[in-house]
């Protein structure tokens, strides 16, 4: 249709240092789902009701914690360190990438969270690959609601943790990050499941096969990520920033 | 019945810079609160007798951790991260913001509390949000005492994780306020709450309708906040320190 | 008997810079004991068999590490962050403070320990205070080689940790010493008690009037400790070293 | 059979410097062991069937994060921090340490796992060392491939941990490869053991005896640390940089 504007789309986004951008977030995003999702089947596999136990919740927590944490530390200096679609948006939305890039982001997130459901279905053998799932007596509103504030959270976090700004406290921006998330699943996971993340949300059930309720792991941290940029952006701390991202 | 004396207080405390303050202190103080009674209620939720279980003691703690961490460094570089109304009392006792900042600071916090009880409230459905409430065997002053002692401990934290002398250290000071808190959460939870912040223990109560023990959440962590900063800056590490609000 | 050496021994450690670096090693070690003794009260009062749990040990474990992080940053720019006497004995035998002044931190720390463990039973009105013990089938000789490995280790860390030749690393020196602490409690907890430091065996002991085992939280922290000073001094990472408290 | 080409080896990797490498790795490589395998022991001792328990997940990955980010802290300035014969042989063949020194490293850290195993048993007098072993359901290949991950992920790590290019990010590189360990261990504990490290692996075999699966924690994670190394240095952030071990 407008092979022109492909054509500079392709320019614009197809860089080398873009191209490593992407495989930097194809990793971190694995790794990070890797330890998630893995984490939760750990748990399943050590204690069948392992639903109801609050060490589970604990563990899974703390996987969350001690995984964003890292690979956003892995790929800070390379892509941003997203680790998470809803972050991208966000980014998008406050223009720190654009939108081609912002595109490109999202399948590698994707793919990558895809593949690491994938690998871990494999090699566990006989395991299932848990989906995010809210509690029985949730509404869908209610989830997306909870979904949308803990993205906002994660979101302010990330921007504060990047932020040139932070003086000596820059050097624990990715800790600060992955605490955040790690405090947001305490309080949500039983509730709304506490994704904050469509990758992850996606990744599992693209794998397991069913897709109920995803729609909760979209509209939620895609809607609050965009609003917690603005409100940093504009309102809180407003100024000049370098961009997020390495391209 | 003062006009003058209001226009100035107003002129002193209503800037673009100290409306952004008190922002950045709601925000903090909303996803402290939302972190820490949502993880007790998510801890409830696994676990009806999750009261006399080790692990919702760390589940809490964690959540505790992670969150003042998070939170404190989001607000940081803005309103200097009290997120504790205690720690705003300390502030202006030791004279390093105004007395009416201080309020509007805690107009802030206490909002933000009682709007994150809500939020969890709503979203939930069908839970009730838990109160802070002491031991059976405990008395009030033996809770007040404790509650203080806490706050005395995470108040010198604060001083410390942002003095502006650390030097190196100056990076990690949310994570040493943040691990403070846990700590002390450890200790002091199953005895006194170990709130250590009367905006938690307000919010909660007026989300849930009940006061009871109310006043051992705010005359121990404001007594016991004011100490700690007249002994740290007084005592132990005398001299000029900038002011640590961002006003 | 030699009222010359006592006078010159006086003025060398009772500045007013001396008396600040006393009261920050009292005010550190007293939290530091508060958490960690008060956690394990606290495991103890939510679940009676909690020796045998591992989700307590986790709870113990995370409270040392968080409280020691917290109060090590405390005090780090003024009294060096001791918060131990196995660590300040190292630090008299490698040389780093005067004989004299340590005697001065030892009495700080350890009357901090009884004062601690003092209020935690005041305050929490019918609780034991529980003293550190070896397991039943370990000798008093593996249970202090035991402790004697676990403060190498701890004390190996202080010294890293307060190297000025880490370069970046500094900045979360209190970090590292702190889950170093928190590595051997995981690792020794259940066997030898994991004390690493003999304040905290004081204080418990002198409020429980049970001294049994007692010698196997000095004889084993205290020689861990100077050797793990002498190796890195000597061995490891020779060369100058400015002192390591604030007198 | 060539005295010149070993005089010449021991020429290059026999230096003061070098020793005092040597010997940082062996001590921050016996606490790491003497952590991760005596909390594994610690927990079956609190609970006969910890297996089945997720605190006990919970507490090995914590003993993980903590020991690994506290070692490689310690022995970052002197021998680059590498904890683990598979980080060694990645940076080997990355081309970062000569194949003479990697040698020594690998000697020095397989002797201090074994002395911490048999310190272990010794010191506790009655207990078993705990062997990495695989669960029932997986086979060789698919654990080995667990195992590789699990070492790109943490090699990946400490490849991004220790990068001078990455400012202000490089003053938590340990925790931050801390973290990821742990991450890793709650996703693969229950599957595949989640080593990572063929020094861990190996030295419980050795002083219990069994060698039942230890190929499968060598295979795995010398491919994962070397493609790792690989894919950050030469594809993800290519360019100069320092050598990241001290000799």
């Amino acid at each position: 249709m407008a092979p022109a504007f492909f054509t500079s789309l392709f320019k614009q986004s197809v860089t080398p240092d873009a191209l490593r951008a992407y495989l930097a977030e194809f990793i971190s995003t694995f790794f990070y789902v890797f330890a998630v999702v893995g984490s939760a089947m750990a748990s399943r596999k050590l204690m069948s009701d392992s639903a109801t136990d609050p060490s589970s919740l604990v563990l899974v927590a703390v996987a969350n914690t001690f995984a964003l944490s890292s690979t956003v530390y892995m790929a800070a200096n390379v892509s941003g360190g997203h680790v998470n679609p809803a972050v991208t948006f966000g980014m998008a939305v406050g223009g720190h990438i654009s939108v081609s890039t912002a595109l490109f982001y999202w399948v590698s997130q994707m793919s990558a969270s895809v593949v690491a459901c994938l690998l871990l279905k494999v090699a566990t053998v006989s395991q299932d690959v848990p989906i995010y799932a809210i509690a029985n007596e949730m509404t869908g509103f209610g989830a997306s609601l909870m979904e949308g504030v803990v993205a906002f959270g994660l979101m302010y976090g990330v921007y504060a943790g990047g932020d040139p700004r932070s003086g000596p406290l820059r050097s624990i921006g990715p800790v600060a990050i992955g605490v955040m998330a790690g405090a947001m699943v305490l309080a949500a996971g039983p509730f709304s499941g506490g994704a904050m993340n469509p990758a992850l949300a996606f990744g599992s059930a693209v794998v397991a096969g069913r897709f109920k309720n995803q729609a909760v792991y979209w509209v939620g941290p895609l809607i609050g990520a965009a609003v917690a940029g603005l409100v940093y952006d504009s309102v809180v701390f407003p100024g000049q920033r370098v961009n997020s991202d390495g391209v």
